[in-house]
């Protein structure tokens, strides 16, 4: 058993919040609406997020964002403040990397582990405790936080502080090209005379498939837009990765082209549709004969 | 029971035959190396290719290209001159689209069914019968070819004489930018400090989950590229899909990307690498500072 302050229970945070207690954990939670903390089984509410944190052996914290984070996080009377050396801090958003590095400098300053853990899967994933878990941190952090972070999923320990958001970043690229890869392949298929949903069906299980087959490739060729994980936020990602890969010295080339296609679908006010929308961008710029 | 002539029993085309015997089919083969064909279980042996074709419901080729498909298929004494009208011609090589339709008009002037039906799965899907089968045709052409085809994998209609072709190069294309894609992904790893097999891990069975992260970030990661399949070939399938998007009136911008640095890696004398090694490619376009 553990004593977890966890801080920020909206959509994702809630449902983990309610695993960790279900797991055996005494979590005290503080949420900017303290209702949404109040109505999870088996967790204490406390009226600051300092509250939460203090006598915790670890604060997990699920915020939106990294100024939201470093808010709650390091302004006075704030969770550092109130966590003691030897306890240990798990961020879950998904924040810049700069912003976990220098989190972990803040925590390290205090004797207090950090690791940053941005997770992928989400609500449904919160809820079934399936979550995949990008953390970054000491071997001897994620070996502190590792056991406890089970209860919300598998957590795969990816290198330094701040790997773990660069993992999240990863994935997210690696999604979009795949996104911009199938669409092309299904806007060719079309404009050859094959069937995409037939198409699709032959690439299962190939060297072809993926996620993004099995899923996205059924919305393209039906054309089924409804969000899911709409376009502007898969943007935001792409651009965030393209401006941290510079940050290294790193060009990459592919993730930039998929960059610009999906700001071009949102600049034609197309940023709520789900990703999968992309084909229509793809359609458009190919010169395709029929819209997708 | 269906008789079949088999033209064509090498590497894939041997225990594809074998596996039509095995299924109870009355199969006669006739390949340019006899030996090949008679150590076939439950197959007779043809001394020419018109002469497997003579008396066939069925005629299957499985030869090398599309130009050796034609000579064998048209040449005056062919098989298509064997072949009684009201019988079906299936061609399983990977050959051009427009040499499909050729074929299909030829087939079609003499009242013979056609069906383009490459596959995708190697020597090892030949053998164990789990072929992806990506087929074109009429409707009634593939009725009538399908149940034979069965007993070699799995055959998906994808649209009309010319189409399974087309389903191929759309097979190739999307392995090839997803090789990129994950390529890009893992440098940015690395030039990030986190370790790319742990990245590899935590990614499997989320949204950016394939084929490719499962089987080549594995080889990326550990720099294994003994093919495998060789990066020439995957230059030489991604510059086909390329020139018959031209064909119709297309621009494909990720496809022309990942074909141009595939051409690149094959130019640097790394062709007989595992396509997976256009990671090295990679890494040096983007300016990595370790290479892959």
């Amino acid at each position: 058993m553990t004593r977890i302050g966890f801080i920020g229970t909206g959509i994702m945070g809630g449902p983990m919040a309610a695993n960790l207690a279900a797991a055996g954990h005494e979590v005290t939670a503080w949420n900017r609406s303290p209702e949404k903390a109040a109505r999870l089984p088996g967790v204490r509410v406390a009226g600051t997020a300092g509250g939460a944190a203090r006598g915790a052996d670890m604060v997990i914290v699920m915020l939106s964002s990294g100024p939201v984070c470093d808010a709650v996080l390091l302004d006075e009377g704030g969770v550092l403040a109130s966590m003691a050396a030897g306890s240990a801090l798990v961020v879950m958003s998904s924040i810049p990397v700069e912003t976990a590095q220098g989190q972990a400098r803040a925590a390290g300053a205090r004797g207090i582990f950090y690791v940053d853990a941005p997770v992928s899967g989400g609500e449904k994933g919160a809820k079934a405790a399936s979550l995949a878990i990008m953390a970054g941190g000491t071997a001897q952090a994620f070996a502190r936080v590792a056991p406890v972070l089970e209860a919300m999923g598998r957590p795969v320990h990816v290198g330094p502080a701040g790997a773990g958001q660069l993992c999240k970043l990863i994935n997210q690229s690696i999604v979009a090209s795949t996104l911009v890869a199938v669409a092309e392949a299904l806007v060719l298929a079309r404009q050859g005379g094959a069937d995409p949903l037939k198409v699709r069906e032959a690439l299962l299980g190939g060297f072809a498939d993926s996620t993004i087959l099995k899923q996205h490739a059924l919305r393209m060729a039906t054309a089924d837009f409804v969000p899911g994980g709409p376009a502007k936020y898969q943007v935001k990602d792409t651009s965030t990765a393209l401006a941290h890969a510079a940050t290294l010295g790193l060009d990459l080339p592919m993730l930039k082209l998929t960059d610009s296609l999906f700001a071009a679908m949102v600049d034609k006010g197309e940023g709520d549709l789900d990703h999968s929308g992309i084909i229509r961008e793809v359609a458009r710029m190919s010169g395709a004969r029929e819209a997708a």
